[in-house]
């Protein structure tokens, strides 16, 4: 069944979650580390409705679904060639009433939903600034890395609208943003209010940070202790193996 | 000659570097870890002439002077007794020509020093907000803990009108005040550059957080690796000794 599912280029990826399976395309979007760390950080209560913005194949809600318990949840991605790929994965895994893809520009989004509806947003943004770094195209991948179609700004005004009172944000970001990220998301009142670091090993710099973010939240947040990603000899920690395959 | 220099209640601490001591008074201001690790962690170069601000008994530039070479200090403390406290142990040291200390409210400092003078500016400020956190006093001590006297808003103030164009403010605070650093902080044009995390051990969550702003500086923050305070058996790490005493 599954391979009936595939289009050109594309190849069907365990996600080790409930026996569910993933359509990715290498020459457009495959998932990363970031997004898999980000699902195992996120919150969500049975009951609540949840958000991925920037969604790109749908890999955060797919596993999301798996872990949380979770049954309603939003997927919000401009490019329509991932939203097919993520709609093509959602029938494939039977979670078409769980989890919805709207193919949308996030900017738009308070024309297509009521404000303040959801519970949790989550988001893996493009983390790169638009014109800095090197941008080779602007295909697919370039729109998922760099802030072409949406800035942080548009982001956390989408969240911002999208979220209840004290609805809660999730994000993984690069590090170096980090400033822009804590003065964005209080001009549009996004308290931080958890954070943790991740190391690729317990003496380097980290190179990823996982933040919660409460709608009008009380200033105050907790730094946790670091996550590793590697023991020695580049296997992976007992935790980051657990959030991939436990 | 100590004896003759210490008041009532004070003692005389060796700070393990030139030989140089400090008057302290537990019932008023002693200097803590945080204080050590930012001398440690700000930067200063010969010739480069260096503010602190919230200055207590002058640990900061006193140690900076032991560590740096740098011999234009210039401490900002409000409160009279610990002035009097600073300028005795410069006495002491035999530092007057080089570390002055100014009895000041910082907010007033722009009719006291010409703007835009510093090279570097260095502040250890009170952590916990007004009004929050249990204040037990309104003595010495609760100003140097609390924002009583003055706010963070009121630090970053001082230090953007003291630096040069491309200065350098170096800050220790503590780490769930961060999003209201950085949201102040770019309010002033002093963007963090750089941020290290002060962990008591590798496994626990960071308490501490020191940064490095530059004034009028581009957007990029590096998190460097973390610092650990204590190695098996409470003992301290060969980085924080060597800060201590090498």
């Amino acid at each position: 069944m599954g391979k009936d599912l595939l289009k050109k280029g594309e190849r069907l990826d365990d996600l080790h979650r409930n026996g569910y399976m993933l359509i990715q395309d290498p020459e457009k979007f495959c998932f990363g580390l970031d997004a898999v760390l980000l699902s195992g950080f996120a919150k969500a209560k049975p009951g609540e409705i949840v958000m991925d913005l920037c969604s790109g194949n749908g890999i955060v809600p797919i596993l999301m679904e798996a872990k949380t318990g979770c049954d309603q949840f939003v997927g919000v991605e401009i490019q329509a060639d991932n939203v097919d790929m993520a709609r093509r994965s959602i029938k494939y895994n039977k979670l078409e009433d769980r989890i919805f893809m709207e193919c949308c520009d996030l900017k738009e989004l308070g024309s297509i939903y009521n404000a303040h509806m959801f519970d949790v947003v989550t988001c893996n943004p493009p983390y790169i600034k638009a014109k800095s770094g090197a941008v080779n195209d602007i295909g697919g991948k370039a729109i998922a890395r760099h802030e072409i179609m949406c800035t942080l700004d548009d982001v956390f005004a989408a969240a911002a609208k999208m979220l209840k009172y004290g609805g809660r944000l999730y994000m993984v970001h690069r590090t170096n943003r980090l400033a822009d990220i804590f003065e964005l998301s209080k001009k549009h009142r996004l308290e931080p209010k958890v954070m943790r670091f991740v190391h690729a090993c317990i003496d380097k710099a980290p190179s990823m940070v996982l933040i919660e973010f409460a709608k009008d939240g009380k200033p105050h947040l907790e730094v946790q202790a670091p996550m590793i990603i590697y023991a020695a000899g580049n296997v992976y920690t007992k935790e980051v193996n657990d959030i991939f395959y436990n």
